[in-house]
């Protein structure tokens, strides 16, 4: 321990890890990140990049299904998953190569292994190619993330039973599928595996598939899913699971009726835990919260002072894009680059087809906060664009304050919507209101089109419908 | 003439006439909408809406021959051409049908025929299944609109040479083509006929292909097109047109050289010309400017009053989304709900692959105008969206007031670039600077990401590049 102490030591190397250390890096500290596995961490291994590579796969398949539509015949086509599931990781690779690349170009030193604090101001590394260094760091950041929640007694070996991790680098397309938890992972695996052919079940403990979603969203989710050929299954639990051979049988259990379900395989998206275990030495402690989730104070400091965190470790809701936000924010903080600001407002988003993005309040809770709102609606059977392209599924909802305008939460099904939500962050962001976004002209034939009609529409001024 | 007279007579039923009648509608005015041949106009029925329609099967095709990059074969695929031309005149079908019912439903009389002005307040139509009636008008909107211009002394027979009204129903597809004009509707036209594997030449007498736009953009879609198989000719002047009966010949003159180009087909899309026959009573004068383009003030009226002029009849930059624009502003000025703005900012959308969208100043504007500006870019081959993809190809181009970070122009080529404008236009419209984009999260992982990182790198704080 000779050297001079690093300005930042960044455990974690994913989206807020990766994103701290380079943005510590051009504010040229001295800077080090230590990864347990890849640059890029779980969103851009083991999550949202590798998966967009899979549904772009599925969506390559539904337009070569659709090909007629457009007037081009299509003998026969056949998909090969393993090339499908190596284009992915292939993509990955490419992508972690970007991060260390980065890393590089930032100054960042960069090492491999389990990042562990004996004590305030020092980082062993556990485990791994650099296990056995030493680091001394003025300051820590604490980006370790979270892994997939599993079911207790289910032991998840890949190919029975598999979280998304598995799923990613699975070797064979299954046959039938139960999807155990239909958030935005759940459906967006349904609609891959769907498309590819595979007997898909989604199976949904709560009422309603995407529960965090607006209903209006779930229920037409749930519409297309159906037509899709899925079988989508709220308000069910799984129970008596039995994993055998061959295949895996469980109960599903809807109110006080049961039935069997068999499928070869099973894939549990239920929501994640946080990555602490090995973090901390003996003495140290950071103030938790129940789940295990790391506290922070406004500038993302933990209980311990020189010691912060951010990203999925200090809970929901567990966005890489909100883990960036964060990282940066606190590095900007710690080096007295302006003030940190903590994260209030953001996209959520579900790859799946129909796309789904929303921000802000659902109507729901618009109505539980007893607020006097209004809401715009647009479908795009009325866009031109969408009508062309043959996309009229789906819709643009907007709620707003009655009183003021003010744009309360906004949400998107359809094709594009991942895309097309950026328009209402910003507006909610710069407490734009859905007057100012229908006065800004919006380019025919677009789908965003329909953003400014849903505007419109909040006071009867929509054209098109 | 016994009736009460119309508040509002639209004469033209396009995006400007029919949002017209619609808003007048709305306002529980007594409207009607006078259309020379079906209710949608130019836009819906011979431009925006049915050119998307065959993008969207160039795009079937695209995807299909790009297929195996994702792991799906396909043995062999036929593109049936008249399929495709059906298709997308039976959108147009269904969008005029809809254009239609929004009449009704806003109790719009519509009229089918020529709307001639023999003297202030009254319409007579002059030709069509309405041949004969006349109507008595309070005030009176001329939105004619405009046609494709032609070349004085080529006919435009629709075989040997078209412009994109007959190119929107060709019989056949050409084996080989010269797209004379490289404007948004010639490199539409090109991608769509290249990728269906006809010979394109762009011949465009300017020196850059997309003029107007930014030159980076230009150089960016020249080199893309090239990648394509097409040839693309800037700087090139078409000479001495000859007319076979089963090709066209001419000598494509490039400074001092000349060659000789024979094709199936020419494609004409070298701009547009009012729509003004017929239309005004000898008595009747209504002040243009000298290409025939009618002027009106603020509030949109001509020099005669009460009779109001909007979208391209009143002139560039021809685009129906403007058109709309200026149409609802007239009717709501002319109605008293509000006072009515002239347009200052738009977007311009040109969706070949790699599409493009741009809006306010591009750089070499803002360097001849002396502005202190700053450019941010961001190459989508740093996007994991554009990766996960592949669709790496383009970026996002911003120029910024030096001084006060205003955005003065933003430029995208590359995948969706006409939907992620969007942002970029709002923003400019709030006067939102590239701090504030830059602090909204955009969601991971999306195309849009790129916008933020744009914004982000004028001050050199994007992470991903």
């Amino acid at each position: 321990m000779a050297e001079q102490p690093y300005d930042l030591v960044v455990i974690g190397g994913g989206p807020a890890g990766y994103a701290a250390a380079i943005r510590a890096g051009q504010l040229g500290k001295r800077v080090a990140c230590v990864e347990i596995e890849r640059a890029g961490g779980t969103c851009l291994n083991w999550g949202c990049i590798p998966s967009k590579a899979l549904l772009k796969a599925a969506e390559t398949v539904e337009s070569i299904q659709h090909a007629s539509d457009f007037g081009v015949s299509v003998k026969d086509y056949k998909v090969d998953f393993t090339k499908v599931m190596g284009r992915s990781r292939s993509v990955s690779d490419k992508m972690a190569g970007g991060i260390e690349f980065l890393f590089k170009k930032n100054k960042v030193d960069y090492f491999l292994g389990c990042g562990h604090i004996p004590e305030k101001g020092k980082i062993e590394i556990t485990s791994g190619p650099d296990k056995g260094k030493s680091l001394a760091a003025k300051n820590i950041l604490v980006a370790t993330g979270c892994r997939s929640r599993r079911l207790p007694g289910v032991e998840v070996d890949g190919e029975r039973v598999m979280t998304s991790r598995e799923a990613l680098v699975m070797k064979r397309q299954p046959k039938s599928v139960a999807i155990i938890g239909a958030g935005a992972i759940g459906v967006e695996f349904a609609y891959f595996l769907n498309t590819l052919g595979t007997e898909t079940h989604v199976v949904e403990m709560l009422d309603r598939i995407v529960p965090l979603e607006d209903k209006d969203i779930s229920s037409a989710l749930s519409r297309s899913f159906k037509k899709q050929g899925m079988k989508v299954r709220p308000g069910t639990s799984v129970e008596n699971l039995r994993i055998g051979d061959k295949s895996v049988t469980m109960d599903l259990v809807k109110k006080d009726k049961k039935e069997t379900l068999e499928v070869e395989t099973v894939l549990l998206s239920i929501g994640v835990e946080p990555n602490t275990e090995g973090l901390l030495g003996g003495k140290l402690k950071l103030k938790t919260d129940k789940k295990g989730y790391i506290e922070v104070n406004d500038r993302y400091e933990t209980s311990e002072k020189n010691i912060y965190a951010a990203g999925d470790i200090i809970g929901p809701p567990w966005l890489a894009h909100v883990a960036t936000y964060e990282a940066v924010q606190a590095v900007n903080g710690m080096f007295g680059h302006g003030e940190p600001q903590r994260v209030t407002l953001f996209p959520g988003c579900t790859y799946c087809h129909p796309q789904i993005a929303s921000v802000g309040m659902t109507e729901d809770k618009a109505r539980e906060a007893g607020i006097d709102y209004r809401v715009g609606k647009f479908p795009f059977s009325a866009s031109g664009k969408a009508v062309a392209i043959n996309q009229p599924e789906g819709f643009v909802k907007l709620i707003q304050d009655a009183k003021h305008d003010e744009i309360l939460g906004a949400h998107i099904i359809g094709n594009d919507a991942t895309e097309l939500i950026t328009e209402y962050v910003l507006a909610m962001k710069a407490e734009i209101t859905s007057d100012e976004i229908h006065a800004t002209i919006h380019a025919h034939p677009t789908m965003s089109e329909a953003l400014a009609e849903a505007a419109a529409s909040t006071h009867n001024e929509a054209i098109h419908i």
